[in-house]
């Protein structure tokens, strides 16, 4: 046994089994002991982001880590902007990333880097393990670390010779902490500014916005409280039979405007919310002036208590609102919109659907579509840093075998990552990708003229277009080894997303729209 | 005037005229700003990586600085891996990153990130531009300070507000900084220790691989000195009418075996050899036991002055050995290899060609032939991270658009950075790819075993192996918009080449090798 095997055994023992890995040759060990502990999957990512974003997606439905493996600063810097993200969706990660032998680092060789600083901005915990005695206690204090609560991505620097040289032992099992309830007094200071105020309202993120925790929220509502979630939520049931509160507009002016009058703003496992960018002359903080702020629950905290308590403690009946049934009585026709895509989703997605949604400005079609489709969940963009979208399905079909993933992804979003098609397909995963093809930058076009820097000229139309060439997706995903089709209409879309219902296995959707 | 308009001109007026970029929201006032400057050129990458790689490339062949454009932490942190060979290889660019405004850090909104943290592994230099009024002076401070002496990639950090508040007054203009030329007592010392050494070798590096200092160390292998270059090199003239000197071999115990019996090391312009990675039981250094080192021009010193000055205090000849021009009598015929295709290089790649090389395995065959063709020069990968090859042939071609470019890679380190093809189709760049599809990491397989991790298993064999399904790689590129052909003979890679050579523009050739 050597430090390799008691890093991927440890992983094993505390139920981390899936890697998403690229691995150089400084992680070779790590790569050879993967054979003799077969629980421990390895799903090949061809560039790190891939790995990164899609351990993102497994944490996010599994509610354990996955663990990644990263070759060195380099393969760990691809992997960054995803782990931005997961930071942003609290997510448990592992990141395994090999560095050169401890006696080697000082020469300085092509690869060296400076790993532990590179991982500070997107770590909740950084350890190196410098002897192959300390993998195993080390690798399960990661686990246990990546829980928080709140979670997030912690980094195992994993050094060769610690991986090469003997390690003795059995895995070391970590204890998952446990998320506290919120403290009775903060309950308590809750309901009795709920009930001081004229127009309270109950902001609902992270946790407070799973399944449990939504149905505790619904008796807010049914007690006369305004319920919202953040704009970009992690991991969101919705649909038929659940509670869809509100949501927190993207653009600072429009959620302010909706907020106007609003004298409490409650936080449940999120904290106030303020605008995505700063524009000049418009307020960071999206609270109306003179409103009141608490926090009922902490991020890490026990949302389902705290919300259940809460409810209570305002006298709310024992149950909430839900969303009935309603689907689209008839396909979509005519010129492919977001909206007509959002129609077909809402026609034939299955029950248990988990949508990871990178389709920035054709999100919005798809969500009011689908609303009232059948139960799903939906996976967003936490961080800001798009390219997640085909990573996130690649984590979510892992954890969720058998349920239907939707890949939803603006056609400047899906080229970030785009090599997770390749993955998708050599892993058979039950994928169904949508990529919305209008050759821009959508939203910067938005935002160009929302951060007064006026009219985009010759130059500044090079970096907002996408055309020139137009991609061709279909030919792109069929290269990756993907069945794919290309739709420009709504009727199109619909043969297209009904028939990759009706299948199992990765399937690609050129959305022209 | 306003912040932004104020580092373009800046740029512009201190020769940084290229700008690869990939923006966001934060960074519209600089998207905005290009409008009003022609001579920068806004060059768009869909994916971070490229904007750097092609930044390092453009440095590389222009020995002056592009920018590139990033949005915020993500941003960057897409473009370390590239960063970090440019670091390797010495290469000035000015990074600029958009951040959040000032006064809207605080609030921690999704894209906020701890910026200066993330970039400091890879950057020589790193500034953030706080008010409006500070920009220009930054702006010239950064260009300066990319070009070290040794250069570097510097990091200037542009919040909103600066961008977007006026900005006074002219572009600020910095002084180029001067290489000094080394101490006569370094050159004298060398001098001594060389004519006393029974074995001297002389290791060139960097700036010591440029054409002028080559001409100078011919002139110490005509005094009886054995010459070698690292085995990386940012950029060396290779082919007729240059001199060649010996390559340190990637393998330590090939270098170690070739150096035998050497009893001096004199480094110019480079610093000791080191194993790239470390293996059990074998050396780090690659210097012979008892073998004295020492450094007669250092990374940031004049190198062609100093080897003038070596060759002089030996009193060698004043020319030194050069390549004839030998080029293979006939194309490659029947199975596709590495060295067929270098066969075909050889014949039809034209004087003044660049070759971007990231072909891994493959390169081998390729160098093995053009060492007596036409002249060209050679951009290696200096910092180990695969996926440069694409991105730096934009770079190079924009630096030189009159000069072919040839970009190798292999089939794992093209899929890094794969949408550098759409880029070089928007461009129109002359840019021939050659990616040689093995489908296998196949370097892994190697270090696999001189790691000492053993046979690769089933899960093993998941992580190395590139296959299933095999990439088609002549459907992507062409849904990236390149014209492409897939060649499996020699024949075929004859005419595809040749073809590639006969005219200008991007053109795509998959080598099933």
């Amino acid at each position: 046994m050597n430090g390799a095997d008691a890093l991927i055994s440890t992983l094993v023992a505390n139920e981390v089994t899936a890697c998403f890995a690229n691995p150089g040759t400084s992680e070779m060990q790590f790569v050879a002991a993967l054979d003799g502990v077969p629980a421990m999957r390895p799903v090949l990512c061809q560039f790190e982001g891939v790995a990164t974003g899609a351990a993102d997606g497994y944490g996010r439905i599994a509610d354990r880590p996955a663990c990644t493996l990263l070759h060195l600063g380099p393969g760990y810097g691809n992997g960054v902007a995803n782990l931005h993200n997961a930071r942003r969706a609290f997510t448990p990660i592992v990141n395994v990333i090999g560095d050169h032998a401890t006696y080697h680092r000082q020469y300085d060789a092509p690869l060296n880097s400076d790993i532990a600083t590179l991982v500070k901005p997107n770590s909740i915990w950084v350890k190196s393990a410098d002897t192959p005695e300390s993998v195993a206690a080390i690798t399960a204090e990661a686990v246990a670390a990546s829980y928080g609560p709140p979670g997030g991505p912690v980094s195992l620097i994993l050094p060769a010779d610690s991986a090469w040289l003997p390690a003795q032992g059995e895995p070391v099992i970590a204890q998952k902490p446990v998320r506290p309830a919120p403290a009775g007094s903060a309950i308590d200071g809750a309901a009795k500014a709920i009930k001081g105020a004229k127009k309270p309202v109950v902001l609902l993120g992270g946790q407070a916005c799973r399944a449990e925790a939504l149905k505790e929220a619904a008796r807010l509502e049914a007690a006369g409280v305004t319920v919202y979630t953040d704009t970009f939520v992690a991991r969101q049931p919705r649909g038929a039979g659940g509670y869809l509160p509100k949501k927190m507009q993207y653009f600072g002016e429009m959620a302010l405007a909706e907020l106007e009058g609003v004298d409490l703003m409650v936080f449940a496992g999120t904290t106030v919310p303020v605008a995505f960018f700063a524009y000049p002359n418009r307020p960071s903080v999206l609270a109306p002036e003179g409103c009141e702020t608490l926090t009922v629950i902490e991020r890490g905290e026990d949302a389902v208590a705290g919300l259940a308590a809460l409810a209570d403690a305002l006298g709310a009946p024992k149950s909430g609102p839900v969303q009935s049934l309603a689907l689209p009585d008839a396909g979509p026709t005519g010129k492919l919109t977001s909206y007509a895509v959002g129609a077909s989703i809402a026609r034939h997605m299955p029950e248990g659907a988990i949508i990871c949604d990178d389709a920035v400005t054709s999100g919005a079609g798809v969500a009011a579509n689908t609303a009232t489709a059948r139960p799903h969940e939906v996976l967003a963009l936490t961080g800001g840093a798009i390219g997640i979208g085909l990573p996130l399905a690649i984590g979510a079909a892992v954890a969720a075998p058998d349920r239907k993933v939707l890949s939803l992804n603006g056609d400047g979003a899906a080229m970030y990552t785009i090599q997770a098609l390749w993955t998708m397909a050599r892993e058979n995963l039950d994928i169904t990708v949508v990529v919305f093809a209008n050759y821009t930058y959508r939203i910067l076009n938005v935002e160009m003229e929302r951060t007064g820097a006026g009219k985009a000229g010759p130059s500044a139309r090079k970096l907002l277009d996408l055309g020139g060439p137009d991609i061709d997706f279909v030919a792109v995903a069929k290269g990756l080894g993907l069945p794919a089709v290309s739709c420009s209409t709504g009727e199109e879309f619909e043969k297209a997303f009904a028939g990759a219902m009706a299948q199992r296995g990765p399937m690609f959707i050129e959305a022209k729209i």
